[in-house]
């Protein structure tokens, strides 16, 4: 017969667990494994269970008792939210594959713990092998670069973060370690020169590029014995001495207040970077948020402006943070652009700064970029995979084609990796790096000459550290079979983002009235924001609490009532502006109330649309979606005042 | 019959899988209730799998590559590390509960992400109830407690010294605010006076107590319309301004340059907390190790003398981290004595912090103290459970009690909880502290007024993001059926403690001839820590060969051929002096010149005794890894050169 099956078919367990049969026999299979492994480790020893035992009245009755609870879990369970089906398009979560969800299960039967090849040798290597991949699906090259998986996303931008910090102001206590030596070493400045250390200024100390500070690292190691570098590098440095020693060290050796560093970020960067810069110290005024474009990504002008305005206060920059597939509205930065950006500002400034891309969401969308043999595919290559339309563009291509030229990199494969949760990826494209946080652990072996030294001791470099190698099994083995290029993962991505296009196009052709609906510009990925707007709501929070509303009836609730699910975010001005200005001039007299009440922020709704069978699923879903939205948008409209009373009480 | 089980033998898988069928059993019904429960949502939906789909050429292909690649999968997890085993008496990780296993199982499949109960409704009010029971075992008032799942311990310290600065530097930010806003507030000083906020100097401001921070935040809240207070509050907080500009607002307000804060700590406390002050901008200088006694516990004579000698150089103190079970030897610091030591700080020097009891590890040993009704035993009643014996001492009694009274508490789930990974927990005393630390992702739906408001929108108060709701689950199934009491998991911890205290009496008792066993005291838990010794090791450096020989030999290797797995850790100088002396003092002649070389450390041999059949699985296995230990030495004597190169050079 023709064949004519679709490959995103059997990958899943399915809306009616069509693949039921495949999952149970993957776990019988590994359970059996397991105990045959069991059972042939030591078999003369005897058990510790006597024969009979498990008969005893007391023994049933704990079995029993497990069972019960079992089963009250289990009848618990049943009030989950259905995300995975097609009717679900409302936060960034959907299917897992059967591949991950099978090989979490076998692996945690081991329960490997990936803090060193001591005590999971098989998921450490497993872990090596995933970073590779992800690595080099984005085109890292991974004989120079290092990555490894986290507990999700936070983690991994914090990690970059961290980093970014020591190999910034790594500079300067090599300056004051060689001074302590009595050496001199010559670095490599942003414009191309070379100067000795000893007649850079705080400045310039401050602006050089990671990979040199970095190269500065490894000459300094090669030109004394280890410890003594070690030490007195370590001695001078920010981890060793905090902030409010170092900035006491800086002021009396240049006679310089050090102006605190910065991290600039688009103005709909992840919530998550609050916190990560009050974590560390940086203090969340210095997160400066870029503004975005109509399109919601970040400004390469606008970063441009701010960095000429930092360089102008002496204000160094920590790190720029770029952003592949918002949370918020799954925006593509243009990163090629912004890693121009910083070479001109190398160039033209003497400026420079570390550049991380949080691809939490986005990064998948690499694979689609690749061939199955590794290359890549050219632009329309990648539209021929997407089924031969006009779309994506070739600046889409080089936006993601540019992770590969970022210091670093952050990848949730718990997002569109279709991975269990917790699997988050850090990725780093200069490995030393790593070494300017590292820390020795005193009961973990430490890598012996026979073993590869880089990830014998993964809890020497990682943030946290007791952490599951089923994660990792997990997102090796669905790799494996789900490969990172156009065949595997691609085609995941590519069938969500078509359909995320179609509900796109079916918003805008969809007949509202009384209302209007305003869409948000097209969708870089596959999440689809707009929001719903009538002449009677003459002030922005009536605006947005008809969208909230909306949102609140299209939400999650005991009895999973709602005919569909969508969530909703908020477009917050200033950042956003440029953003919100297009769709405020669409509506008219209100438009011009709404700006002046702007500071609010517009509530927009919001549908990720990854369900891999949203591609072919059913036809009727997205126009079911479309009308519940009009459907409750019509009923608040028969009473808004009321509705607005209702809302602000919270729904009761 | 009579009835003679051991509860502990169905709690678990078992070393040959002897509760396979019931594993198995729950795993089948999870599965089978995931499935129903996905085709009765929407039943009327058709499939998107057409009618003969997965009997297609493509798709019986793509299954049967999955099912070759899981089969690799499984033959590669074969070189798993056998934890599960008696003979494995390593690293603090062993067997999980079966209860944990299929709850794990059973939730994934719905993965819910506890980050927000819009996307877990279920798992995360699990959460509320496994933070509610590990509160109650550790006699936290749940009334004005919190508590949380954490990825692991790292992430929970982490948190806990984040809240611990965000309230130690609170009191400033109020000064400053009140004197913005015009008012002013009285404050509960440490001796128990009452003063006005503007009355204080920085050295009082900085030296509040928790409580009382807090009290001062909640009546600024009062005092206020809450935006207002936020933003000023904010604008003050080391967390908005960062650590660089701080310094400069105080230096400006106060005239006074702001000594770096530090954290006390002791010499055995776990390595994560170099990381964790490092990345905070905190500095690993302001981690100050209190020497430890010679049972390996926090010195509370140092402890009070390191206050003192801090209070003369005006140093605050952000912290103070107490150790309930080191990785190291499982010491359980004497809590009692250490809060005793911050009473008296505040009364006679007006000086107080936080106190942090890092119970990682040792925390579930709280169990043994719980009645079934929930209230506490005497000490006589715990050493009852523990099998009549004249152990626990009234002291550790004392000890693990006195984590009710002390500020935070970590517990990981994933260690001595027999939960796979990842599972730690953090409880924080008061739970307004968590303010402190708050961030509203502006995609997370905020609680309504029907909800409780402390955990719909956990991810505002919690430093991760997205996380797995199925360790929740599996803590939460795990703790209903072994609850947290003396008939729960302290049967568990009983059973060994009273293995580990076997196998010390039996390593004390054995003939080593021609070497000597060194025995670090009696274990505060199931971790024992010995060393060899022989008079030939006239070096330091030939004591430690041996003894990381002995180790390396008894290790897994690819094999996993040792007959017997242990690990090892070394005790370092000054900080561990008190607990190495008494050991060198037993090594006459070598003793002395080892001690001039201590600086390198010494190693000893470290045995995790935490299966749970170890209490009476096998009554050859602690005599026989007593007699590999013996044999690896004497073959070690008989070329200790060659050894000491071998050792050198790395296992090739």
């Amino acid at each position: 017969m023709a064949d004519t099956s679709n490959p995103l078919h059997s990958w899943f367990l399915g809306p009616k667990g069509e693949n039921e049969q495949l999952l149970k026999e993957l776990l019988a299979s590994a359970l059996q494994a397991h105990v045959d492994w069991r059972r042939s480790y030591h078999p003369e020893d005897p058990s510790p269970i006597a024969a009979g035992e498990q008969r005893t009245a007391a023994a049933v009755r704990q079995s029993a008792e497990l069972r019960t609870e079992f089963e009250a879990l289990l009848q618990q369970l049943r009030g989950s939210v259905p995300i995975f089906h097609g009717r679900y398009n409302g936060h960034m979560v959907s299917e897992q594959t059967i591949a991950a969800q099978a090989a979490y299960f076998a692996a945690m039967l081991y329960n490997p713990n990936n803090v060193s090849r001591e005590v999971a040798p098989v998921t450490t290597r497993l872990e090596e092998e995933v970073a590779r991949q992800l690595a080099e699906m984005i085109g890292y090259d991974w004989a120079s670069c290092w990555g490894h998986l986290t507990s999700g996303g936070t983690v991994a931008n914090f990690e970059a973060l961290w980093i970014a910090r020591n190999v910034l102001y790594h500079p300067v206590a090599a300056r004051l370690a060689t001074r302590a030596l009595g050496t001199d070493i010559s670095v490599s400045l942003p414009d191309g020169t070379r100067e000795s250390l000893s007649d850079l200024d705080l400045w310039q100390l401050l602006n050089i590029r990671p990979h040199a500070s970095l190269d500065l690292w490894e000459k300094l190691w090669l030109a004394a014995p280890g410890p003594i570098i070690e030490s007195t590098l370590k001695a001078h440095s920010l981890a060793t001495l905090g902030y409010q020693d170092y900035s006491r060290q800086l002021a009396a050796e240049f006679g310089d207040e050090l102006q605190a560093g910065v991290v600039l970020a688009a103005g709909t960067s992840h919530y998550s970077w609050a916190k990560i810069v009050a974590a560390l110290g940086v203090g969340t005024n210095q997160l400066v948020f870029v503004p975005v474009n109509a399109e919601c990504r970040m400004d390469p002008d606008a970063l441009w402006d701010e960095i000429e305005s930092l360089t102008r206060k002496r204000v160094p920059i920590m790190a720029c943070v770029s952003t592949c597939g918002t949370t918020e509205t799954g925006a593509v930065d243009d990163l090629r652009r912004i890693v121009e950006v910083r070479a001109r500002a190398e160039w033209e400034l003497g400026v420079t700064f570390h550049v991380h891309a949080d691809a939490c969401y986005g990064g998948y969308a690499a694979s689609l970029t690749r061939k199955p043999d590794g290359s890549r595919h050219t632009a329309s290559e990648v539209r021929k995979a997407c089924g031969g339309t006009d779309w994506p563009t070739d600046q889409w291509v080089r936006s993601i084609s540019a992770l590969e030229s970022v210091d670093s990199v952050s990848i949730d494969p718990h997002k569109l990796g279709y991975i269990p949760y917790p699997a988050g990826a850090f990725l780093l494209r200069d490995r030393r790096g790593r070494e300017l946080v590292s820390t020795d652990p005193p009961y973990l072996a430490v890598a012996t000459s026979s073993e590869s030294p880089d990830q014998a001791v993964i809890g020497r470099f990682i943030f946290e550290g007791s952490k599951p190698g089923a994660s990792v099994a997990a997102a090796w083995l669905s790799h494996k079979t789900i490969p990172l290029n156009s065949d595997g993962h691609g085609r995941i991505i590519a069938s969500t983002m078509k359909a995320a296009r179609e509900l796109y196009a079916l918003l805008g052709s969809f007949d509202f009235a009384p209302l209007r609906v305003i869409r948000l510009p097209e969708p870089d990925l596959n999440i689809v924001c707009f929001l719903l707007h009538h002449p009677s709501l003459v002030t922005l929070s009536s605006l947005n609490a008809l969208n909230e509303m909306i949102y609140r009836e299209l939400s999650p609730d005991a009895e999973m009532s709602a005919p569909y699910m969508i969530t909703r975010t908020k477009l917050t001005s200033p950042a956003c502006d440029q953003a919100i200005e297009p769709l405020l001039s669409l509506m008219g007299e209100n438009g011009r109330a709404y700006r002046a009440a702007i500071a609010e922020g517009l509530t927009v709704l919001r549908s990720t649309v990854m369900n891999p069978f949203s591609g072919d699923a059913n036809p009727d879903h997205f126009p079911g979606l479309i009308d519940a939205v009009r459907r409750v948008a019509v009923s608040f409209l028969g009473d808004p005042s009321d509705h607005v009373a209702h809302f602000a009480r919270g729904k009761t």
